[in-house]
Parts: C-alpha cells; sequence; structure tokens
C-alpha cells in the first residue's frame, strides 16, 4: 500500500528534513519513527525535496509505502499527531496509486520567504521572518523578479557543485506587503539548493539599492554565485505547496 | 522626566511582568535592567498592571520617570531594541505628562485569547494559541458571553483572595471566527487574577455543550469559583491594548 502526506512542521530546533547518521533531530527521522512505531513495521518515508536546517513547512509532501492497509486514515492521522512533537504536524493523510512517489512526481513547488521590514522586531513571529530594518523598495524588487521568470540556468543562485543539471522554471515570483511585512511567494518546477534564499537576499539587495535590478540578468548570464546576493537566513523560508 | 512606551513580548520563557526577587525572567527586570544601563541611571518602571507567567503581549503600556530628559526618543527606541532580548521589543516611546502613571490612570484594558480549535495542531503557532481539538459551537459562547457583559462582581471568576472590590466592567467580548482559529477579545475597566483565562475556560466549556450559557449568571451571583470552568493556559493569551 503507499500513502501520501501532507506534512508541517516549525523548522527551528531540527536540522533540517533529510535524515542523517544517527540524529533523530531531522523531520524525516522523527516521522519514520513515530509511523513505524504505530504501524509496528518499518516505514521509510520519500519527501518532495529537503529543507535545510531551521527552514519550516506548511505544505511538504510525503509517501510512504506499507505492508498492511492502515484501516483508518482519519484516526491514523490523529493518532500520529498526538504522538509526534508538538512542532510536526500531518495535516492529511491519503492512499495513493501505487506508483505515487513524493519527490519523483512533484511538479512545481511553491516557497514563501517572510521578511520582517521595520526596526522594530516583531517579538511573536520573530522566528518565522527575517528582520530588515532599512526599509526596501518594493518596486525595484518586484523589476528584478520578472526579469528571473521563465527558464534559466540558476548556477549563480546556488551553493555546491552539482553534476546534474542546474536549469530551472520560475514561473512565478510575487512580493507582497502588508505594512511591514513582505512576503516573497517564488513557485517553479525545482529550486536548487539554497536557491530560494539566494534569490530573496539578492532581491532585498535590490530593495536596498544597494545593486540595480539588471544585476540578475549578469548572475544568470555569468553563473557565478560570488556576483549574487547574500544568502537570507533560513528561519523565513517555508515550503507553502507541492503540486503533481 | 517621565515617558510612556509600548511593549511588545513574548511571554513563554518569562516567569510574567512583575520583578520578583532576583530573578531576571520577568518581563519589567529585563526593561528596567536595559533602560538603566543605557540611561546610565537606575529606572523604575511602572506597568499598566502584571500579565502573569507565559502570557503574551502586543500592547502593554509602562512608564518611568528619569533624572535628565532622552535627547532622541527616537534613537533610544532603536538602541533599546538593539540591547534587549529578541522576544521584547518596545515599539513606542514618548514624553509624558509628569503626573501619567501607567497603571494608575489605566482607563481600559483588551485582551485577546487565541484558540485553535482543530484536532490537527497549528505547528507554527502553537506557542500563542491554546489547542481544543473537539468542535466549538460559537453562537452558545456568544450567548454566554453576552450576559457577561456590565458591572458586575467577578469573584467567581477569579482566583485568589483579596481585599479589594472584585466588581469590574466588561464593555465588551467579542468572538471572533477564521476557519479553525477563534479569537475571544475582552474589552473592560480591569481584570482580576486570571480573570481573562476563567471566563474563557468557561466560555470554552460553553461552546463544548459541558455546560449551558446560562450557568455564567450562576457564577456572577454566587461568586464561586468552583462553579466556572477551567483556567486557559497562558499561552494563549495577549494583553493587546491599554487606553487613558
Amino acid at each position: 500500500m503507499n500513502y501520501k502526506m501532507t506534512v508541517q512542521y516549525d523548522g527551528y530546533r531540527y536540522a533540517g528534513w533529510q535524515r542523517q547518521g544517527n540524529t533523530d533531530q531531522t523531520i524525516q527521522a522523527r516521522l519514520e519513527k513515530t509511523i513505524s512505531a504505530l504501524l509496528a513495521e518499518p516505514v521509510s518515508i520519500q519527501g518532495s525535496g529537503r529543507t535545510d536546517a531551521g527552514v519550516h513547512a506548511l505544505g511538504q509532501v510525503a509517501s510512504f509505502h506499507t505492508e498492511l492497509p492502515i484501516r483508518d486514515c482519519r484516526q491514523f492521522l490523529l493518532d500520529l499527531n498526538e504522538a509526534l512533537p508538538s512542532d510536526i504536524a500531518v495535516i492529511r493523510l491519503d492512499a495513493a496509486s501505487p506508483r505515487f512517489h513524493a519527490r519523483l512526481n512533484a511538479k512545481e513547488k511553491t516557497y514563501r520567504y517572510s521578511v520582517w521590514n521595520s526596526p522594530i522586531p516583531n517579538v511573536l513571529e520573530r522566528r518565522h521572518q527575517y528582520q530588515m530594518p532599512a526599509p526596501l523598495d518594493d518596486e525595484a524588487m518586484r523589476t528584478a523578479a520578472s526579469m528571473l521568470l521563465g527558464i534559466h540556468d540558476f548556477a549563480g543562485f546556488s551553493t555546491g557543485h552539482t553534476k546534474k543539471s542546474t536549469v530551472r522554471h520560475i514561473r512565478s515570483i510575487q512580493i507582497k506587503r502588508k505594512n511591514e511585512l513582505v512576503e516573497f511567494y517564488f513557485t517553479g518546477n525545482g529550486f536548487l539548493h539554497n536557491m530560494v534564499r539566494i534569490l530573496t537576499g539578492t532581491l532585498i539587495e535590490v530593495g536596498l539599492h544597494k545593486r540595480p535590478p539588471e544585476s540578475v540578468l549578469e548572475i544568470l548570464e555569468s553563473k557565478d554565485r560570488t556576483l549574487a546576493g547574500f544568502t537570507a537566513p533560513a528561519q523565513g523560508l517555508c515550503l507553502m505547496e507541492v503540486n503533481y
């Protein structure tokens, strides 16, 4: 049997999604441990992709196979949330077709990056936002964002080496402001390591007038990470949705 | 010189507003220590009232006297927030008339109590909400709330003994729902110890149909705490506004 679930987590105290050696301070390890115990069989979970240490999720999707069917998915969901730590929740669980795979079948993802644009801290939301005291020029950031849309080689907006393709399609970047809160929504067919955080850091530098909007074209063309902006901190990032 | 400030805090790791012996795990002690250091003179801060351990604030008001005037309130505000822990912020600071006193002059306060009404946890907001898995009947709660409005002796909705008057005026109770989030707003001329949390706990019991709305009248009349509902946990409570 194959199951698909939607997972939410506060990444603050975790070393990221991905299982690592023998630490259980990862989301995947906690989920595998809890689900395996409830089902009394060892379960291996596939996420739609990794999220880094400190990154949150409101719409991570994961799948797992079981030997025996889960009799009552609704009751299992409640038992699972009872057993999970309070900073991890499974908000949806459904039987999936046998061939469904959360990572391989993912078509598009949406990430949100939240910036608190004020010199006065936001005490209640401080763990889910990045504070930028200096005012940001939204229009300059939107101009730069529009130049990033489409199919490009985003190697300049990524860290680490890979032999795989660094070409991705960003379908949409929305920058929404509600007073001091600025939310960046990125939707695309996939994102390289640290890509959303470097895109955000670069757009912030545009918003601070530290670089012109057109500088993003140079980063795309050169594929040179050193030309791009800073990597915005993990705490502001949240995986919102995965589409199949 | 006399100053009035508006303070926000995440109460999670504090023993409440009020200075206590030699612990600095109170909001008042942290503010006094930081402001005294910045001004290089000992400062004593008066809050509009105490908030209990774990209770948050978005609109606490406090006042303090200084020997020397603060030259630039805006710059002082920035320096102060730089020096304060990340879970305490001063969002406003103004010179006040010499006789202004944050507690004695307070006319009305508004508290918000946030309930997450779902069996599925809300991971990102879990520290600022109380989770109630069973569905709440909003209309029953609103009926009960309407019976609490006006001037009453609220001794039955308070813990601890006091020789002072337990008569208070609740001007407004609003119960707002946005999907799973239910927010209770209480506005009145003052609240007894634990009063907002016991009012909320009682309204929740009405919402669960564990007691009829009219039972609140009996609590008012009997002044008997044992007849009222449970004390809703501190984490859901937030002091929103103090009016003068």
